[in-house]
């Protein structure tokens, strides 16, 4: 069946329609700081007007598979080890500053305990992004994220507003009635999911050093507009946990911690960190200075859980992503997997090329020196805005050293439905046409030394959609917004 | 035993408290739109950092006569209508163009129809305030407030803000522990009790009409800064109770509604309207044209159950307040009170005078001409601003004849104690000296002809303080805030 078309409404309901999602979106936390902010005024979040239709049966899949991609990549850590830490070495030739600093850190931290880590355990607060591949009608991923990974709160939020516009009959032009079925327009219980990631890794923490009363801390970057988005699961970390969070800055961490016999405390209470969560340190710029790069290896090296450690974070570097696109090497991180959900991984995969000496890299030169208009070239980075597309790709290549290609890889592009969606900045609506984005969040606890995994599920979904003439989809910067599915069938 | 003293903080916790508590607002709606508002942009509401000390015994006295002031009023309305008719006519007299445009519309509708109203039933949200009194440790009346009454919304906002940094362990500097207990700064319920009152008016009209799907119409005012106050209520009506709202101003009604058989239905959609809300309407600046009183004249007329009907917002003027301190009429209009209660609401009320021919009026006259420095003048106002103090009131009554005094009352000063507590508006943090006044709710459903009283009940709490440097408290003007009690014994 093919899903209903947007609500079509008159401009006097539209305007309605509107102020009521801008009421509740500043009344339910559904905001984000503008550029330049007071601390104490809130802008609403970009978000769309209407949930973009999905159909259920990929929804379906994307959730179906992520439990299995947390394994992956956990796999990849803990099981493959040798083999990622020789990946990352050679990552790390390409960008010493960065993939560089940061292996030389957890190398540092091996070396001065023996060989072994202090805290093997581990929680991954993942995202696999996906998009609906039009030819075929499949999920194809975009990228797995195992750092700072955001929007799990705001996409809660989009959802209740949805249905919250759709249960008042904004959507219905003619009799107010309910436009969707509500179950068609799903909530992501990411918020809340994702909280209970941070919880249950605090558990283990306690159990393992027979503590009580810990805090998690959140590592932020100054000026973050997105805040909003991270205090909704800080928010519910007290609330359903009784969990306190401290929030601080790689540039501040070292005056405001204390570091004793491996365990870490806040310096003004001397609570204990049982978890440190990463919503910073994914990117060159968030070590602004040799302070930062201290910041994050006295804090690794100390016993409290990471959300991610550093072999979690870079295990999400893109040349992982592409060499773990190989048949046999999937089967070998997930030696017990059944063929049907193998499949599925596999289906979930476009081509992505490296482009080294390989015998795969030289095919990849050959095909964009001749056609480059189907592939988007990306770097070893996060946090959107670093990638390369189309007929801009040779140009930008020719620029570098080839010997240096090899620090880039080659992804097919996917190219997903469009669809006349609305979307709301500030005041100002745009109707283009937008091309989505789903995120499924997993939630992993782990030994990283053993591999075994503790705690493994699905953390609610995110949808975020931009014009489709734009190439990047970053909300906070600006390209796109927070949206939600419509499921049909 | 005293209260606790206010928590006594660094400078730099007092601003790692200042960012959670905007953060925290921010996200939950504690918020106001500010002056000359962009509508996608909103601003913490102004607050007091910390809960402000109230003696429990005396918040308890306030909430056990709350449904006893509810039924005074709905008796006044109801069972001694011919003597409140009579007073409002004299009012009249003094304030044609405001209580006695009211009263001509209450008038006209009933000739109209036989001397009888179209809807019997009323709903009152009420709110009866105190400020405690230092010398004997009592809480004594302000005002009763049976129309528009505000801040049920973000009372329970504050509520839950100040014990979200309690919990965080935000108020104690050194050990991060909850610094009050919990028990001790209650959240008020106000949003889903005056909700709750709502839906059930709705409740006895669909009763009523045989009706099952109806809508609450809220009557606004244009440009509302307080709009958010106002919007929790409505997601706690539709999420709660799957009642639908809308709002218009009074400039807007005729445009947007339909009326049909007496039944009030909004053009767009012929949903049917069930309870009109009155937000605004309270004061003449809400009748800004002929069209607004029309529009007042059309709604009442309506079998929909207004909140408040024209003779409750009439019954919650300053001379009726006045009249009801008198100990014979308050026998008289609540025969059935046990002599506990009744000296429990004389127990709240202070000397007001009526400034007429009557004794009583000659001897208020002659008090203020000696010496005013006691007394506040205030006229048969709502909504804040109105009021004229001490040693302003002699010149203030010069400029005016004798005859039109009896618009006023006279009523005695009431000196509530002080706190050094802290007010926070945008970002400014402000160290003065605050008094606090206590507002109780109370919703009451009632048969206007028969008195019979279908459901009354205390509905949460407010605290709003000001500096005890200014005369009026009124947060959305400017001079006040939205405070929380902190219950000591
Ligand atoms: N293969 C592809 N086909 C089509 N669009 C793509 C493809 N890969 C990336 N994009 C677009 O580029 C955006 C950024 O790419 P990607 O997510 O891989 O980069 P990133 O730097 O890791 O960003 P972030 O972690 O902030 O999401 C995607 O959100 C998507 O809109
Ligand atoms: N007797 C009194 N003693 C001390 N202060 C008083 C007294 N009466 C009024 N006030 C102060 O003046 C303010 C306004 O008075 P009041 O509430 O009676 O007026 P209003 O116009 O009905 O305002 P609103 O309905 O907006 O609260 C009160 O909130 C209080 O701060
Ligand atoms: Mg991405
Ligand atoms: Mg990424
Ligand atoms: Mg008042
Ligand atoms: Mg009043």
């Amino acid at each position: 069946m093919a899903p209903k078309g947007f609500p079509e409404l008159l401009k006097e309901h539209e305007d309605e329609l509107v102020e009521s999602l801008l009421h509740w979106s500043l009344s339910n936390g559904l905001i984000m700081y503008p550029p330049n902010y007071a601390k104490y005024q809130a802008n609403n979040a970009p978000i769309t007007l209407f949930p973009t239709p999905f159909p259920k049966k990929l929804y379906e899949n994307a959730i179906e598979v992520q439990e299995v991609f947390n394994e992956l990549y956990v796999n990849v850590i803990s099981k493959e080890k040798e083999w990622l830490i020789a990946k990352i070495k050679e990552l790390s030739e390409f960008d010493q500053s960065f993939t560089g600093e940061l292996f030389n850190i957890y190398q540092k931290i091996l070396s001065e305990n023996g060989g072994k880590l202090k805290q093997e355990l581990s929680l991954g607060l993942f995202r696999s992004d996906y998009m609906i591949n039009s030819v075929d009608e499949t999920i194809k991923q975009i990228e797995f994220n195992t750092i700072s990974v955001s929007f799990g709160g705001l996409s809660s939020k989009v959802g209740k507003l949805h249905q919250y516009l759709n249960n008042s009959g904004y959507y219905d032009d003619k009799y107010s009635m309910k436009y969707y079925d509500n179950e068609h327009i799903p909530i992501s219980n990411s918020i809340n999911k994702l909280a209970k990631g941070i919880n249950e890794a605090n558990y283990y923490y306690n159990d393992q050093t027979h503590n009580t009363k810990t805090v998690i801390l959140f590592i932020i970057q100054e000026g973050e507009r997105n805040v909003f988005d991270q205090r909704h699961i800080e928010y519910s970390l007290i609330e359903n946990h009784q969990l306190k969070s401290y929030r601080l800055s790689l540039e501040k961490v070292q005056e405001e911690v204390v570091i004793n016999n491996d365990k870490l405390y806040i310096k003004q209470t001397m609570d204990e960190v049982s978890v440190v969560y990463y919503r910073s340190g994914y990117g060159p710029n968030d070590y602004t200075s040799s302070k930062c790069w201290e910041s994050r290896y006295l804090l690794e090296k100390t016993l409290a859980i990471k959300c991610p450690s550093i072999l979690t974070q870079l295990s999400g570097t893109k040349k992982i992503q592409q060499i773990l696109t190989n048949e046999e090497i999937l089967k070998k991180l997930l030696p017990k997997i059944d063929t049907k959900t193998y499949n599925q991984l596999l289906s979930t995969f476009v081509k992505i090329y490296p482009l080294d000496d390989s015998e795969e890299g030289k095919y990849a030169k050959k095909i964009i020196s001749e056609d480059s208009s189907k592939f988007v070239l990306k770097p070893q980075r996060e946090g959107g805005g670093n990638n390369i597309y189309k007929e801009d790709i040779p140009k930008f290549l020719q620029k570098i050293d080839e010997k240096d290609w090899g620090a880039y890889i080659l992804m097919e592009l996917i190219h997903p439905p469009k669809y006349s969606n609305k979307i709301i900045r500030n005041d100002e609506i745009y109707n283009e046409d937008i091309i989505s984005e789903l995120g499924i969040f997993g939630s992993i606890i782990f030994n990283e030394t053993t591999g075994e995994i503790k705690l493994n599920f699905e953390s609610g979904h995110l949808l975020r959609s931009k014009f489709s003439s734009s190439n990047e989809g970053g909300v906070a910067a600006g390209f796109g917004c927070v949206d939600n599915i419509y499921l049909y069938e």
